[in-house]
């Protein structure tokens, strides 16, 4: 019997966008993400003094990048979305690790805007979370 | 002859707002964002482990730390609105020094979103920049 703990059905279509664009994401392929953003992103992260705005130059930073991300497994930890109007805002942890078992986990906020060609990331931001003293659920 | 290089009809309202309640934040004073989150608000900053979710369990962060911050000066570097619908997104660098000349450089995304009471927070993300190797342009 094939069982689902993720039905397409029972998640917000900007995280199930999210989750297939960090799948490639972690095996190496950024184009998940540009594929997504749309022409004016702004993007965050910790390694970058300031942000990136828009697809171009993001494509620059991405692609210096490719084929240099890999994660042994991952996990999306209390997503949330808020719609407001033509924009979605999603936010998670999210929790990656390595196979010599180092693992990272960050705070993630992304704006979707709504689109005529479909949900495309308008804002970005990456950042480390702080050490968590308990665990915590993982996503449903 | 007085001058303003900060003409409020030159900035986006969602900026003025935030320019105001950082204004009351660097003070020690925190009802300035209190004031203007949304009953949904979700938060991240960098010693948090998880997200906060709703006004009141950020009124109860944000009341503790009341009267213990304070910055000698600071700086919005770079700010930049994209209003989306109902959603106005807010990203800039945040650059505040204190007496002694200790400085940090923070990331920041605001959601903003229209209600009919004016615009609330949404979704705020707090983390640090990356050290800068170059100097920045600051805020007009």
């Amino acid at each position: 019997m094939i069982t689902d703990r993720h039905p397409p059905s029972a998640e917000h279509e900007v995280l199930a966008l999210e989750r297939a664009a960090l799948l490639r994401w972690c095996r190496g392929d950024p184009s998940g993400f540009l594929e997504i953003c749309d022409d004016e992103v702004g993007y965050f992260d910790p390694f970058r003094p300031a942000r990136i705005d828009g697809l171009e130059a993001l494509t620059a930073y991405y692609e210096a990048l490719r084929g240099t991300v890999s994660a042994a497994g991952w996990e999306i930890l209390e997503p949330r979305v808020v719609e407001i109007g033509e924009a979605a805002v999603l936010t998670f942890c999210f929790h990656s690790w390595g196979a010599s078992g180092g693992s990272i986990t960050w705070n993630c906020t992304e704006v979707y805007r709504r689109r005529s060609s479909g949900w495309r990331i308008a804002q970005t931001h990456w950042s480390f979370s702080a050490p968590d003293a308990e665990p915590r659920a993982t996503s449903p």
